[in-house]
């Protein structure tokens, strides 16, 4: 039988096991930062219509510049955009990969701050950009002066940032952006990716787009618009911006079905954000729980919540998942991070955490 | 304003234009290969049922293997394949993306033979990959001969055939494939999108697979089966090269809609193939009466033909456009690419090109 070994792989992927978490058929899963709240039926008969009215035409290339979807996204953000500053991929991974290949790759690098969305350094290694890895803080903050001084050590083609950060939970100080934004000789990314659950009063970069055209925010319908299985991810930036990523996206990216589905979802948001909420509600309780209990908790910011286990977080993971509840074990010492999902789980959750997890009372 | 000039971009983009044939609202569009007839009622009921079962669990992302498309998909090839040796995405062009990603890369070489798909060396672009322009006869041919010949003289870590070879429409002898296998120290793949429009008797790559693991045939939904809009290219391979792009695709790369759509088109593909005759007879049409009136033609396996036009292309393309038939100018000087489409479309570009052209009364 023929094995990797035996193809001529690149070298710097020998090794290496395909990136995802187990897709395992758990009651509660509280792992990938999904919204547990199914589509309501008044949207998936809109998606349903909206999808049926391409299929007649399927036999001819989609619109490959997307512009409804992107007009509709930009309506959506709001903050004076328009349709030349957005640009729609197949989930936000694909929309940074594309940033890479136009902004890094071969012979540039790329920085981010650790721990952060783990997504980002192989989107490096997968577009041949040399990987940077800076660090936040000891207690996962990031202040100005930490976060200029490691970009003006390195001076990187891109920086990403990612706000709330994923796993920790929390959105950067915008004095953390405008530090970057002057620190940093090329693109700076600031991923949104759960933008809609941060706590009243925080800003977006959407903000600061106007007058930085190295700024580039990007976003997902995955998390808040429960639009997971849809895989539409955004970008909102200067139109030079979009200009570059049409010079390196595959044409015809992004499929009919796609577009007109995220179109029909963007247009029922109303509906779909009102699930919002309700998230952020379990969120402020798990993290009220778990400090009740005296477990460290990240201030969170999105829809999951990272906890310490006191403990190899890999045997708590294993605990938790005997006992029902699939969370994510992100590779951080001693950290879990749990999804908040509905007012169920999330007591699903905290009692299965109730009953001592061996690590914490070893 | 800002303008590309003002950003970091990759030097090797500056100056470039993004890839993709004009998008024109013209009445008869033969400009892209596609399958001109729209997706039959009962085809396009079953797909919309399919996708709305999807609907309500969208919140959910989907399959990341996409194991049941994989299997329907080694069922409609054949050959003794199953799911382990098949893999999709948005579209081949995604496929070859992660192919260059897993086997060549920056580093790395790959090589194709011009005249042929010329989303290939931008694919190697993309990924860094140094990209080797072989060439083919001057008649478009290639003798087992010539590949070997070039081949040795670069030692490329992935070759690009192409079979029937887009633009030129011909079909690669087996012994071709053979030759190329013995004597490339890497990868090849063989892109077979148009294979379902062969002429009886040419066979195709898959035939090769068992035993040569380094071999890599990529197909798509987008020509025959009438499925651009649904974007779902794919290939076959050893399930060793399937282990290698998994390494390298982006985690949930298909989405749940273009997963459930391509199934059900798959299980009517009885229904979206049976335009398949009627596409090769216009495609005969056209090389017979095109041959009839001394136009030089390759012969073509696919569906489109390439004709002489005895002048500059670029204005036989606007004289045709100016008679509302959009045809494809690929760089080939004097040269011109038709799809064969409808009989009546068929029959608007002949009587299109009737009328004298300029360039070849001059």
């Amino acid at each position: 039988m023929t094995t990797l070994d035996d193809l001529p792989l690149r070298d710097d992927l020998r090794g290496l096991t395909a990136y995802g978490a187990p897709q395992l058929d758990v009651a509660v899963r509280l792992n990938t930062n999904e919204n547990s709240y199914p589509v309501p039926d008044e949207v998936t008969a809109a998606i349903g219509k909206a999808v049926q009215a391409e299929l007649r035409d399927l036999n001819r290339y989609p619109d490959r510049d997307a512009r409804a979807l992107r007009a509709d996204l930009a309506d959506y953000l709001g903050h004076g955009l328009g349709t030349a500053n957005l640009w729609a991929a197949n989930g936000s991974n694909e929309v940074q990969q594309q940033l890479l290949q136009a902004f890094a790759g071969p012979g540039r690098t790329a920085l981010g701050f650790g721990p952060s969305y783990s997504m980002h350094p192989l989107l490096a290694a997968g577009t041949g950009t040399r990987w940077i890895g800076a660090l936040r803080d000891p207690d996962f903050g990031l202040t100005p002066d930490a976060a200029t001084e490691q970009i003006r050590a390195h001076d990187p083609d891109v920086v990403f940032l990612c706000s709330p950060n994923n796993p920790t939970g929390t959105a950067l100080e915008p004095a953390v952006i405008d530090a970057v934004l002057a620190a940093a000789p090329g693109m700076v990314v600031v991923d949104e990716a759960y933008a809609e659950f941060a706590r009243p009063g925080t800003p977006s970069a959407l903000s600061l787009l106007s007058g930085h055209p190295r700024l580039v925010v990007t976003r997902t319908m995955s998390k808040a618009f429960g639009f997971a299985g849809g895989r539409l991810g955004y970008l909102a930036a200067d139109p030079a911006v979009v200009d570059a990523v049409q010079l390196v996206r595959l044409p015809y990216h992004l499929s009919a079905l796609t577009q007109a589905a995220a179109r029909a979802a963007l247009a029922h948001r109303a509906a779909l954000l009102s699930t919002v909420d309700a998230i952020k509600q379990q969120r402020d309780r798990i993290v009220a729980t778990l400090r009740e209990r005296g477990i460290a908790v990240a201030d969170s910011d999105a829809n999951f919540v990272l906890f310490q286990v006191g403990g190899d977080q890999r045997t708590a993971w294993q605990e938790l998942l005997d006992r029902g509840v699939l969370v994510r074990d992100v590779g951080l010492p001693g950290w879990l991070r749990v999804t908040a999902g509905t007012e169920s789980e999330t007591t699903a959750f905290l009692n299965a955490l109730t009953c001592p997890l061996k690590e914490s009372t070893a």
